[in-house]
């Protein structure tokens, strides 16, 4: 094979790079370019029920795996259906390789008025100007010659810069032939750094550790997303230090070590938390996302005794070292620095016992948080959509190792969790067919507000044979929203659905044994007790029947914050006592 | 009331032009300008499963209404998600407002990491900044004194354009007081053009129809779009020359009038109806879309034979006269022009006999266009998803006056059409209420394909009380891109549905008596003909089971008329006999 089309090109290096799965949806404009994933070798295709689905799918395959998560969508209504996804992935910083199936060059030269245009003398390139703050990189293909290298620089991009690249696909080049003889050099995926940098970071960052009589390390998100979560474990085990996260970095380091003190969020901790991280003398602050939904606006960390490691900066005490890698520089620092001896804040117990948690009979927001974290095993996968589900789940502490938490609690699409599900499962999966990684379990928390958004990836689901655990959260609707404003206002409530028959709609092999409706702890405790739930053979649901007017208390603590206004609309909307 | 809230301004102003309800989907940033919706008499909220239902939803309303679908969705998550469809309104010159519920005007200043942002600096703009292409005018209010006029100027830009607009809504201006006083002026929505202009035009088409000896007048969709449907009528019957529609222009004029003779689109028509129109020495073509999907590049007009009434310009035989409007230049010719002595084209009876059209028990493409035709009420709207739907039914005679038909042709983003019936029956209830017009029924077309990419907007039908006939075309996926491309490829399949548990799953107060399921002609022969289809009194569906490789022969005949590769192709694939 001297030569090779460039479509195949393009598949066989992304399979190169770690990706089995291609997702998306087929369109008259990438069917010719789809037809080469089967060309190669451990390459699959799973189709979605629409672009965006695809698009949260993707962000899901790529934050399990820890590649790129590729979704394939055609001309103008696929990629601007797909575009609220791919932001999503820019600004939680997710891998994400967008292929664009696009019009022929010639029809895009001719403005041609083909169908999925706009105007009278359409510009095909249109669409590609709009999504153009969705990506740090992109390639338009033209010229074929000039094509793989385009195609391996956005791959780097995208691993790299960890946020989405667009490789832009007209539909007639796909056919055209490329060397073969690139296919041998594996694409430079190596992490740009500065080892001068580095080292003076690392000097920085010793020296005034060494001056410190209570580090703490507060572990974020970008952590895990510039993937190096390893080196902060590793970092964790060595320093000694009392250990903190953020809501949106919680089990990037597990929750059940020895040092780990609690979620740090702002002036709504557990008892404690607060005062712990915030009496410290020099904070490590690992992959910040200082945003108002990951707490950080009541966070109080001053400069001057905060020490963050960013993505591709460090900033010591307001003093910024530029052109570092979290992930060379932590595994670095897991290296060279020593334990330190610290004495360890003495903290409440953080969990109530569930039995005595509240009175009632009925499930309720303050039992069902801590109960659905006692559920989780070690390697299981958690995922939870923005609302109730994000803030209850931030909230309590995991009692098992090696739990991988999913929130997009800072983009905060609702809907986005259930098609992540299905792209986590997906990755999972391979992740333990191909290298051996424990199985684990994907769960998925959502209430049903956020899964009408995207129910219908759960036919997806069932098609494809992956089998995570589906908790619906039934509360009438946007009860986040009725927290914040409208309690009682028509608009926050939605159409009522019959869960029992989502399964049978989507052609599940055996839906009666794999759905279940409560509405009390005791029927709850049954299920959660129960074999075809905890070690699920295929998409199992349950539908948790709750109160429209119970919120999680920290969510309602948030809320009542910021002010006196806002207290009285709690307590009168009964969220508050 | 000598000043009311901002918020309020807007919906009296919405009221006021023809609008009675809002769709959207409820977000953090809108709540408080949803909340003034209930203050305006006869406006209602009917929120959307999700934003690009809700896009789809808009853009039925306004096409049924004709006046614009309004819709509301939240900063970046909700606009994005909702951006696909309003391209499609732009692309098909619909009439929508987009009110988008931003971030306060301080947070926007202060780039604050709210949630919802991309970028750890971000331009809370930077999402108008994508969508600007999707529009034809915007408001970003930011002054409240500045703003009632603002909101007055892109509502007039909706009508007159009749393109998409936006406004954007800063959370904490809904607040803010303006003068109520404006509100006794009414919005100037009178059309732009000007008197001399349009003089001259009528001038030069009248000259040029008097030295014509067989005239025709074609009809494409943009007549409808911007409101001169019934002043094309007057002219038709005015006339009294060959009338031709295009596939998109179907039900402009009634094919039932005496002078109409066919769909023209281009090389494949019906016996008879392209030598018809191509033999005319002067085509008269009112509101062209001359899109490939409208099969507009196979037409034989030439330019020097040609009258095109465009929306706000008219082109005589190669002569451009600008700035006249078709609404009003319609209503003049229809006053002005004369009766014309034309012989009518003598045609083979565009319909065969439905019981000998094809000999199979089991439905076919073949006979279930017409069959579906014969089905259509004096009154009834048609929509028909893109796919084998909109090919086959553009096809066929509609043997009944007065019939809305609505595809997305151009822009062709399937999935569009389920959302459609919902907005397009809302409006026809508002029709019915306000103005007395009859109440007719809506039916859906659309495939199983199309279906799943917006199937949840069938539980918003459901909760309103809407009540549309849904014909889902259950032939196991994507069938026109297998007419296409990869006939036998995985990627053209999809999960499959068992329809009987979707009206079930969204609380369908009669769920038994409101859904069939037929794959005989014989069975769906029964139900066209039951009294609880044919008179509706909630959703109903028919699953019409299809053959998986059987598609309209006007869809085939396009794609072998590309070559014979084509041809060779469809015959090894059973397309073609």
């Amino acid at each position: 094979m001297a030569t090779i089309p460039l479509g195949r090109y393009l598949w066989e290096r992304i399979k190169q790079v770690g990706v089995s799965t291609i997702l998306g949806v087929p369109g008259d404009f990438n069917l010719d370019l789809l037809d080469h994933i089967y060309d190669v070798e451990g390459l699959r295709w799973i189709g979605n029920a629409n672009e965006l689905n695809a698009s949260y799918a993707t962000d899901g395959y790529g934050r399990v795996k820890g590649v790129p998560g590729v979704m394939v969508t055609t001309h103008g209504v696929g990629e601007l259906s797909a575009l609220n996804g791919v932001v999503g992935a820019h600004a939680e910083q997710v891998k994400v390789i967008h292929v664009v199936g696009q019009t022929p060059r010639l029809f895009q030269e001719k403005r041609m008025l083909i169908h999925h245009s706009i105007d009278s003398d359409p510009d095909h390139g249109v669409y590609k100007k709009m999504s153009k703050p969705a990506r740090v990189a992109e390639a338009e293909l033209w010229d074929a010659q000039k094509a793989p290298a385009e195609i391996d620089r956005v791959i780097r991009e995208c691993f790299i810069q960890s946020r989405p690249v667009y490789i832009f696909f007209p539909l007639d080049i796909v056919a055209e032939h490329v060397p073969a003889e690139r296919l041998k050099t594996p694409i430079d995926l190596s992490l740009p750094f500065e080892a001068k940098s580095q080292d003076t970071a690392i000097e920085a960052i010793t020296q005034a550790l060494g001056s410190s009589k209570n580090p703490a390390l507060f572990v974020d998100a970008l952590t895990h997303r510039h993937g190096a979560q390893d080196e902060a474990r590793r970092l964790a085990d060595k320093l000694k230090i009392p250990i903190f996260s953020s809501g949106m970095g919680k089990g990037i380091v597990d929750e059940t070590h020895e040092c780990f003190v609690g979620i740090y969020s702002g002036k709504v901790c557990a008892p404690g938390v607060g005062e712990a991280i915030e009496g410290s003398d020099l904070v490590l602050l690992l992959g910040d996302i200082p945003a108002d939904t990951n707490a950080a606006f009541s966070r109080k960390l001053r400069p001057e005794t905060t020490i963050k490691i960013n993505p591709t900066d460090v900033d010591v005490k307001g003093k910024t070292y530029a052109n570092t890698h979290i992930k060379p520089l932590l595994a670095r620092l897991a290296e060279t620095l020593q334990p330190m001896s610290v004495p360890m804040p003495q903290l409440p117990p953080p969990q109530q016992d569930l039995a005595t948690i509240d009175p009632a009979k009925h499930i309720t927001q303050k039992w069902i948080w801590p109960r659905l974290a006692s559920f989780l095993q070690p390697h299981d996968i958690l995922i939870a959509d923005t609302g109730t589900a994000s803030y209850g789940l931030a909230a309590v502490p995991f009692p098992q190792r090696d739990v991988t938490y999913i929130t997009q609690t800072y983009y905060g699409s609702i809907g986005y969790a259930t098609p992540c599900t299905l792209g986590a499962e997906l990755a999972r999966d391979e992740l333990h067919r191909e290298q051996g990684m424990p199985r684990g379990r994907t769960i998925l928390v959502t209430g049903d507000g956020s899964l009408a958004l995207t129910v219908q990836e759960i036919s997806t689901m069932v098609a494809v044979g992956v089998k995570p655990i589906i908790f619906i959260i039934n509360n009438g609707g946007y009860t986040i929203e009725r927290v914040i404003h409208g309690a009682k206002q028509p608009y926050n409530a939605i159409p009522p659905s019959q869960y029992q028959f989502l399964l049978p709609l989507f052609s599940h092999p055996s839906p009666e044994s794999s759905f279940w409706r409560v509405s009390t702890k005791e029927e709850m405790e049954k299920v959660l007790e129960d074999e075809a739930l905890r070690a699920p053979d295929s998409v199992k649901i349950v539908e948790v029947v709750m109160e429209v007017m119970d919120a999680p208390e920290v969510l309602v603590k948030l809320v009542a914050s910021r002010g006196p206004a806002f207290e009285k609309y709690l307590r009168e909307n009964g969220f508050m006592e």
